[in-house]
């Protein structure tokens, strides 16, 4: 499975471009990881975009979102972990 | 359809309790509402903590983000809008 990691400053309208690309390819669930308030922020606007981009091929998207434990500099963090599929 | 309105300021497990007991009252939808980064950080939370309270009644809930316009105070605001699913 794919895994595309969003930060705050990644534009949603890109990361809607890279999710949509990828359902295009046959895949039918791409993970996305975001760690802060402002990352998931930015994830979950480009979910909404991608939505848009991915319908007219009768893809409808949905996310499941998820804890995920990761470690960063030795230390252990909890990121987001959205989980898209495709209906 | 019911709608949760969730602030910043909201705690995950009780937005998580909230949700779960709509979906144990037979509601098959659920419409959550953020304003803001730090509002949608904590709604996503609560999808998360709520999966795992309706899981074990055999549903298994997806979310779909959407843009929102709504007026506040006379200003025009895009709030998030979650869909909750029960698949």
């Amino acid at each position: 499975m794919d895994i595309i990691k969003v930060s705050s400053k990644s534009t949603p309208q890109k990361v809607a471009g890279a999710i949509s690309n990828l359902f295009r390819e046959s895949t039918d669930k791409v993970e996305m990881q975001a760690i802060g308030a402002g990352a998931l922020n930015q994830a979950i606007k480009a979910i909404a975009i991608a939505r848009g981009f991915v319908a007219p091929t009768g893809k409808n998207l949905v996310c499941i979102p998820a804890f995920s434990d990761i470690e960063i500099d030795g230390e252990e963090r909890t990121a987001i972990k959205l989980i898209v599929e495709a209906l």
